[in-house]
């Protein structure tokens, strides 16, 4: 047998409670039925989720182990999720806490093509943290994108986003969104001879998704933003694996609050599957991430972890520049700054302030 | 400007919290920024979300509702979920309640395209409830499947759907698996003169469940399902777009537990984008649902919306067939009963057990 997936279900309950919830963990996440009707010797073996240990965490809180077999899983992404946490998230108690997965499943998926280093190529080739900001409001025209990116630009930004809720729509189609930001920005680096990278959000089904990559490639672009858990996450499998070229910022819209550990969702799902830069909502903003969870998830996202790329950290949700020396003290140098609202606020100064903030992370003494 | 699409949320904290609430969900689920520095006319008037009332629930929960702009949506199943409820997810305290879309954002959908009818004339045509139960475990080879399947419909059973755990793992292939399984069901299907619907389960990228569905075309078989919440919104509604012939039936997993209330996935949202039948986990089963959550889920997906095509409910997730009579009385006779393990616990007895649950199936008196 090859060697098992370890799962942990973080689980509430009393000690003998979560022994009960351990079995019926291991049986939901499997086989699905009750164990004493299964006669088949090889599924009863092999295929039974298995109960490996249980943690106690309080009184009333415990972390069980489970073993699963990667035959259930095979070389799909979303499969994967299914069996790593599919029915057990309509249990309103159970969180997943934490995967191990077997060397030959973590090969099969390959993880980040590009990861930190080619993000940062990208970004400008700077040792330092990455700057970068948002397009938005939805609901302006191409044109005015393209006009608000080469101001981010002229201001020295690495880095220039979609806003998540940039998609598809009438008042900005991706096309002419894509064509029009791309524009703007070349003209600025002939002028800067600096590079500005223009990350367009990629939206619906897998073909849409796919095509709009070939555009985004057909206008010297090299990195979209994809949000896994809307697209699903065999289908951003299938482009990473289509477009080996370009690299991929995951956003973490519906990926829900706390139910898929935020270290485990980020870190190791993602990063498994490909993505190379994962934004999330830091600390102190406006979701409700604790400094431990983001370092957690941080370290997990840019940690050793087989032979994986790490993935670059881009914490943002309401960050301000005046944020940014305490958030490169906290994240260190292999960090994307995302900062948005705060710097469109500058208005008629943006220009002026997003130098601000590119000086200031410019100016950044590291601790190492 | 197209009439609006009104979502409510519900969030925890004082009524003057909720007020504060509202605007952040309004900004947050349109512009995602500060609206002070919006400048443009038509985005501060169209696009920038509304708050259109708050009700009180009581002291420490309140329902804001928000209006939404159809614009920020197009066309795409995905990005109306990451409109809908992207970024609120992460915020911990916040439930997507209900929501209400304009007429023609209803229409661009179209929902269901075969409904409780086309379900009924798969499963037999009969004007009772529906019986069916589920191939189950993994890990079993093909064959051994199909002469599952052939008992169950020996039984006289109306549908036999695969496990959701059943994908295109090397124990049992996708195009292996249906093969064997129609085989076996026509086999049965030439003796007793009685059909039984086989619904497949669909899995990997959209391409991939597209080239599934087709070869389960090629079979003769006319029902998958599919797992909207792992495939992706979008990928679903490109299902349905391209295989307007087949009946598609949702499995919750990966759904989460109450975050996206019940009703509004399975009866709005699944609903909308062109699912047939809704799998979801009965009270007093395996989960947490409680009977209200039930009956309402089950309305929402069967009672009349604009033109949408009824949905049948699909109550699951460790009934038995003792339960069958109650749950008769609770739902009526658009229903399908799915019982899987315990049937399969009845082992050598397995036609005579599944006989004994459709005789009861068929024996009941509805109160209609």
């Amino acid at each position: 047998m090859a060697s098992r997936l370890t799962v942990v279900y973080r689980v509430r309950g009393s000690a003998a409670s979560a022994a009960e919830r351990a079995e019926a963990l291991a049986v939901e996440q499997s086989v699905e039925m009750p164990v004493s009707a299964i006669t088949d010797a090889y599924v009863r073996e092999q295929i039974v989720g298995r109960v490996l240990g249980i943690d106690q965490i309080d009184d009333e809180v415990h972390d069980v182990r489970i073993g699963l077999a990667p035959e259930t899983i095979g070389d799909d992404a979303g499969q994967l999720f299914n069996m790593l946490f599919g029915n057990s998230s309509l249990l309103d108690d159970v969180v997943l806490q934490d995967v191990d997965l077997p060397d030959d499943l973590v090969r099969a998926f390959g993880g980040p093509r590009h990861g930190i280093d080619g993000l940062r190529r990208r970004g400008g080739g700077r040792r330092r943290a990455l700057t970068g900001s948002a397009l938005k409001p939805q609901g302006l025209p191409p044109d005015d994108l393209a006009r608000l990116a080469a101001r981010f630009a002229e201001g020295g930004i690495d880095v220039v986003k979609d806003d998540h809720g940039l998609a598809d729509q009438a008042c900005s189609p991706f096309a002419a969104r894509i064509t029009a930001v791309a524009a703007a920005l070349r003209g600025v680096a002939d002028r800067t001879g600096r590079r500005t990278c223009y990350v367009p959000s990629v939206s619906g089904d897998l073909d849409r998704c796919s095509r709009q990559i070939d555009l985004a490639r057909r206008e010297g672009l090299d990195t979209v933003m994809v949000a896994p858990m809307i697209a699903g996450p065999a289908n951003v499998q299938a482009l990473v694996r289509r477009h080996p070229d370009i690299a991929f910022i995951a956003h973490p819209t519906l990926a829900g609050a706390a139910r898929l550990a935020p270290p485990v969702l980020y870190g190791r799902l993602f990063r498994l599957i490909g993505i190379d830069g994962v934004v999330f909502p830091n600390h102190g903003g406006r979701f409700g991430y604790s400094a431990d969870t983001c370092r957690a998830l941080a370290d997990a996202a840019r940690g050793p972890w087989r032979d994986l790329a790490p993935v670059l950290p881009i914490p943002a949700g309401g960050m301000t520049p005046e944020r940014a020396g305490e958030m490169l003290d906290f994240y260190g140098r292999d960090v994307l700054l995302l900062i948005g609202g705060a710097l469109l606020r500058a208005g008629d100064r943006l220009i002026d302030a997003t130098a601000a903030f590119v000086r200031a992370v410019d100016a950044h003494t590291y601790g190492d």
